[in-house]
């Protein structure tokens, strides 16, 4: 068998492969930002040349918003099974910057006293990193066998970072190109430093941003302070309306499609021995704040959220301005899970505005997203393949987990592609993603790459 | 008399006084951003020279904060009475710097169809246009008369728009020498176009910033959303209970001291003539959004308000980022009229913050300014002579009248030097101060000076 002299080859490769991220880590890509577009398409047109490079017949193929990489690879031959890698190019934007110990887009290697290594840059573990220890597997087992044992075709989008807007479209548009039998992700955690782990649960996400309009300019608080109306008051008292006290979101039909977790899952979740002390520890808190009624685990996995990303309006610098601004926003995701219907939430969230608007105020939205919760059953034949691969790679079993995060293209295969998702990562609960000095183990890169050696390696295999 | 050569030299000069305002309104000296640190005392040393050039004995004094300017005319003989001119040589912000038609620091005067002209530049009226006003009227009775017909001191402030925190001190440092009969104020408005107004009520002031603190650092929303505060819902439900349905605030003992306004006082309001719905059609509104049970005008100057000016936390850029924030932050300023007392509702509004503190949540706060509000009787004998003299000039009845705005001096000036404020100023509702495209009435300029030349003439007859 061939797969031992593949691992040989990515432990001989690995500085090599160091340089390549680093070299990704450099460019900018930030898709939100449209001051940053070109360094998109520089990143895309990076990825599609390294595939090349590994055999892959990889283009960039132009959206309304970033290029998609797609890029094919059947060296297996037409018989053997055929996958679609997942992954994106885009990251988030840095700031604030003053935060970071190093400038995000300059990565380096932080060494630290017990010996272990981390990767430091915006991108580092989402999902450059992420991507890169896939596209490593694949080009050791192109060099050392010439040949992938499945038939893969990479796919990587530009836009996962600020609401995926071209992915539908896309999809269904190249439907016939990208379906394979699974899908396969890697922008999930492990369960810690030395376990692994597959997730099969996954929120799904509303996004909206909500701008009150009141007068129309900014106004002198002296002069019309008092019988002008104030949007930062009314959105306040939007924003205010959402949760009871209890914790639990207060919008009409939110919880339907909900379902109650299993007291077996609830048993798996418990056998993992998670910590909800140190957990909130971790990030300074020490009391969780969702339902009050539900575990950490619970509220981390299998309960919907609705939570306030940023929140801006009048005079915010230093120092005071007597203003009465003339708008003020926010920008609220939901986090689903079962069968939570975003259309039927963004609904709720409309209604909820227009019945608490005052006289004189109107409201203005941008939509930033919709894709439905997820789950995959533990018995599907590809996580099986995949929970043997990854043992062998790490030497404990992977547990098979539910994640708070949200990945909409999961939901999209599955309703665009009938197609289901493989979610294997190795990213770590504190890796500072979408935070300052976001970071990647240096472990998580190259067994990361491990495994996905030997799972391209189980999933040629009979199952 | 002299007054009559002096209106004609006023008139004769008029194109360099208007250059010389427009070399003051280039300097942009913003108190409140430290960057124009530098800015500011150029303001003020500019001010110096030109009452230096006028005959006043003016100095610079340095302060924790910006330098005070200090000038001293006693041409008018040790027996005349004195008087203290207040103005501020600071301004306002001019963000948001697109909304400008042209650059809020390079002043240019706009001429309109209808024959009238407006002086447009940041601070063209509060309060460079308006303090010079009153400098251009002692330059031409220096220049005709060799004397100005009362004693004067010149104090003008450089952080007026940023809370006056190096006032209070230096006002008792320096009581003596600012002492005067009464302190003129140039920072108000007129009734309209036509008709001049002497302000004798002023609401107070009472700014905060209060930041609520959660988490140590910027989370992931996909992987703390749920059991991790939010501190901008934390934040909105604080701002949301500071007002009921009804427009009152909340805060327990806020309208403590808040006088009821008199038949009689309500009906010389009647009589002016006041449009609501002019009013606030200005503002593109058009139902009053303060108590639900007082009148538009009552609102405006006898009501104590509590107004948000600025509120951020999160993500406030273009685009979605899905990051639960480590903090958020709001600027709240009360307007206070009456005997309400500013350092009881900061007690009561820390006493709300902290009673609706959940755990894991810290709060911090910067103090912005106290000031309570202020009211001057119609017979006070200063006012009585102001209002002769600007009958003379305007050929209308000034009215007595209240404003909706805080000037924190001048309860400052009756607290610590037991002095009265004449509040004469040239301003319109329309002048946009504090918003982009401030201007000031070329008209108001003109003959605000001319109505100070007679104002400085009735001051010096008996009463």
């Amino acid at each position: 068998m061939s797969l031992d002299p593949v691992l040989a080859a990515l432990d001989a490769d690995r500085d090599a492969a160091l340089e390549r991220l680093f070299a990704l880590l450099r460019i900018p890509s930030i898709s939100t930002d449209p001051a940053y577009r070109a360094e998109c398409r520089r990143a895309a047109e990076h990825m599609a040349a390294d595939l090349r490079s590994i055999g892959f017949d990889a283009t960039l193929r132009d959206t309304p918003g970033h290029p998609m990489v797609v890029g094919r690879n059947d060296s297996a031959g037409p018989d053997a099974p055929h996958f679609l890698f997942y992954g994106h190019y885009d990251v988030q934007p840095p700031d604030p910057l003053e935060l970071w110990d190093t400038p995000p887009f300059e990565p380096r290697i932080v060494e630290r006293a017990d010996g272990t290594a981390m990767i430091s840059a915006r991108g580092a573990q989402d999902d450059k990193g992420q991507a890169m220890t896939f596209i490593e597997a694949c080009r050791a087992w192109m060099t050392v066998t010439g040949t992938l044992p499945v038939r893969v075709t990479v796919f990587l989008e530009g836009e996962e970072e600020s609401g995926s807007p071209s992915l539908p479209g896309f999809l269904d548009a190249n439907a016939d190109e990208l379906r394979a039998e699974a899908a396969l992700v890697c922008d999930t955690s492990m369960w810690d430093r030395d376990t692994p782990a597959i997730c099969t649960g996954l929120r799904g996400m509303m996004s909206e941003e909500i701008t009150i309009h009141a007068a129309s300019k900014d106004l002198h608080s002296g002069l019309f302070g008092g019988p002008a109306i104030n949007p930062i008051r009314v959105l306040s008292k939007i924003v205010a309306s959402l949760h009871d006290d209890a914790g639990r979101v207060t919008l009409p039909g939110f919880y339907d499609g909900v379902p109650e977790t299993s007291q077996s899952v609830k048993d798996q979740w418990a056998a993992l021995g998670f910590d909800p002390a140190a957990f909130l520890g971790g990030a300074g808190l020490s009391v969780p704040a969702g339902e009050a009624d539900r575990s950490v685990m619970e509220q981390l996995w299998a309960r919907p959220t609705c939570e306030f990303n940023g929140i801006t309006g009048g005079y915010t610098g230093e120092g005071f301005k007597t203003v009465l601004p003339a708008q003020a926003s926010v920008k609220i995701s939901c986090r689903l899970v079962g069968d939570q219907d975003p259309h039927a939430i963004r609904a709720a969230l409309h209604a909820r505005v227009a019945a608490m608007l005052p006289a004189d105020c109107t409201v203005s939205y941008i939509e930033h997203g919709s894709s439905k919760g997820i789950a995959l059953s533990p018995d599907n034949p590809s996580v099986r393949r995949a929970k043997a691969a990854l043992e062998d790679e790490w030497g404990v079993e992977a547990p098979t987990i539910g994640m708070g995060g949200s990945i909409p293209v999961v939901g999209q295969f599955k309703d665009r592609l009938g197609m289901d998702c493989l979610l294997v990562g190795f990213g770590l609960d504190d890796d500072r993603i979408h935070s300052p000095n976001e970071k990647y183990e240096l472990s998580s890169f190259r067994r990361g790459a491990r495994s996905w050696a030997r799972i391209l390696d189980a999933l040629s295999r009979p199952a």
